[in-house]
């Protein structure tokens, strides 16, 4: 920190991305990204026209893709929020809505890394609250806390997600409060809290391009709410920077929705890839738990987490490990291709083999 | 404002981005872009196969942009800070070098209207200082007032520029306080105080890509400062939104630092440009500030300045109209291709003609 930084930034301690080595060829499988390209849409979208255009400003309204998004889900524009990745909403929702003078947040105390890191950085007060045993979210937890509440739902790393009903339950027992439901690995066998948004005003659903529309790099994410909680999540964007989206990725996105089947069945066989490496590392002694997500969260008796990371890295093959207490003994490993699942198990089955003969 | 939105943002005023109507096709001479299109290399960049790629998240650190970036300005990549546009710098630094209960901020009264927005978003205590009577930084003004200090070289709306030398008594009159120079439209004719980063570790100099870089809807700007100034606003994007930069952008960045002579070349041309409109609508009776931007600053007693606005806008020519008292008589006009400024001579011409018959 250089003697010129505010004060108040002395001990934030920022988030820590997946790492992005570049000493040789991995197989990535640390950042929950699509094994699958783009829609063959979005890549005539991207055409060199378009990359002329790229001298004028972007529209800072967004319009085609806020139609497009809302279209596709059922509801208005005026529903819709859009802007440069989850993380961006996610960010600007902590600031709208976490008044530290008024009200704290609560979060599940293993969640996605993010949500601590813009609590400290607003300085909002953040009630972490403890997973069940078996990593679920107990829902009592997150009913008359007088917060806002945060929950990604399916959550990460574990996997694990919270039905349409639970939602619901935590969104009308906070009826002062927002409950963002952060949605980024729905589309994975998830239910998602849309239609909720109908009838309660305090619910904001946060989605993200990066996961199930193969979209990581073109930064895009969009958040569906109350027409009142949009215009403040608009205020925000327009008081920090209104142009925050790529012309390309504004194309990128409106013709991405409306390809959306082909995303639905590029899920669908993460979905039957899941299966397969649940069933397979599960066959080699893991405990894995029951993921809705993109990912799997695995660990095994026979090996340590960091350990298996490791071993896993020195092999070519990058997945995610935390360093936290609770969960150090596991590794997140994101769902590729079925060739990649199968290359996994074998270097996993190979690992603990050389492992058992020392 | 909802219900939920924190108290703090109550009077907030959000910036207004100048107009993007659609309602026909108009000559946009309102929001500074550039009329060249992106240079061979970048359209060479943005190619299918790196679109293919965007289901990856981009590179967090943009080793490769800012190296390119570091090298055409000879410096190292730990002086060089690269992020959502020039916007996006500005609400970092805003965060990070404006600590509202230490120091406040001080920036001219006339001059981009963001500034006041940023100090109004984080509650710092901003001197808004007057221009001298012909719209020129007094830089005694500047000098010694316990403030972080915001000038944008050239300024604007005027585009009067200070010198280097003005620039280093500023910086060297406030060892304890970082000086941010913006210097958004400073490839147009201004000196710009990059060589002075080496000689105070408390100068920030803020650029973007969005003018004489031709790229405004790829979004990306970047600062060049002492390395510790660098960290703080690293640590500020670390703990907002890391992967920030669409990789098509990173790409067309790098490919634009390298094709530099490209875009000097379409500077020097819009230098001529300038001098042809300034030269025309003085002819037309004009007061025309002398511009060292891609803009001019005009005004003239024959018409009011939103009614030229006006009258420019109902033929088709789109110019920005500011509202403050000060400036309301002006407007600010992008300097084009020499046939939009033939255009724009002639229309205006023939608007003044018409209104001196009635």
């Amino acid at each position: 920190m250089s003697r010129f930084m505010a004060e108040r930034y002395a001990h934030l301690e920022a988030y820590t991305p997946g790492e992005q080595p570049t000493d040789m060829k991995y197989i990535k499988l640390n950042t929950n990204e699509s094994p699958f390209p783009p829609s063959p849409g979005v890549l005539r979208a991207i055409s060199q026209e378009r990359v002329r255009e790229l001298r004028l400003y972007s529209d800072p309204d967004c319009n085609l893709l806020r139609r497009a998004i809302a279209k596709q889900f059922g509801f208005e524009k005026q529903n819709v929020f859009v802007s440069n990745g989850s993380d961006d909403i996610l960010n600007f929702s902590f600031m709208a809505f976490c008044d530290g003078t008024k009200c704290g947040v609560a979060f599940p105390e293993i969640s996605y890394g993010f949500y601590q890191v813009y609590a400290d950085l607003y300085g909002v007060d953040a009630k972490k609250i403890a997973l069940a045993e078996d990593f679920s979210i107990r829902i009592s937890d997150y009913c008359y806390n007088d917060r806002t509440v945060v929950i990604a739902n399916p959550n990460a790393p574990t996997g694990i997600a919270l039905t349409r009903e639970e939602v619901e339950q935590i969104v009308a027992a906070n009826p002062d409060h927002v409950v963002l439901i952060d949605e980024a690995y729905v589309d994975f066998g998830g239910e998602s809290a849309l239609e909720l948004v109908k009838k309660y005003d305090n619910l904001l659903v946060v989605r993200t391009f990066s996961k199930s529309y193969s979209l990581a790099g073109a930064r895009l994410g969009f958040a569906i709410g109350h027409p009142a909680l949009i215009a403040d999540l608009e205020k925000i964007k327009y008081s920090t920077n209104p142009y925050n989206i790529n012309r390309l990725t504004l194309l990128a996105g409106t013709a991405a929705i409306e390809e959306n089947d082909y995303y639905m069945e590029n899920c669908r066989r993460i979905i039957e890839n899941r299966a397969y490496l649940t069933d397979s590392l599960r066959a080699l002694g893991f405990e894995v738990l029951p993921s809705c997500a993109n990912f799997i969260f695995a660990k095994s008796d026979q090996i340590g987490g960091e350990e298996l990371y490791l071993a896993l890295k020195a092999r070519g093959i990058l997945v995610r490990h935390f360093t936290k207490e609770k969960i150090k003994n596991y590794n997140r490993i994101t769902i590729g291709t079925m060739e990649e699942m199968q290359i996994l198990t074998n270097t996993v089955r190979a690992i603990l083999a050389e492992k058992s003969e020392r």
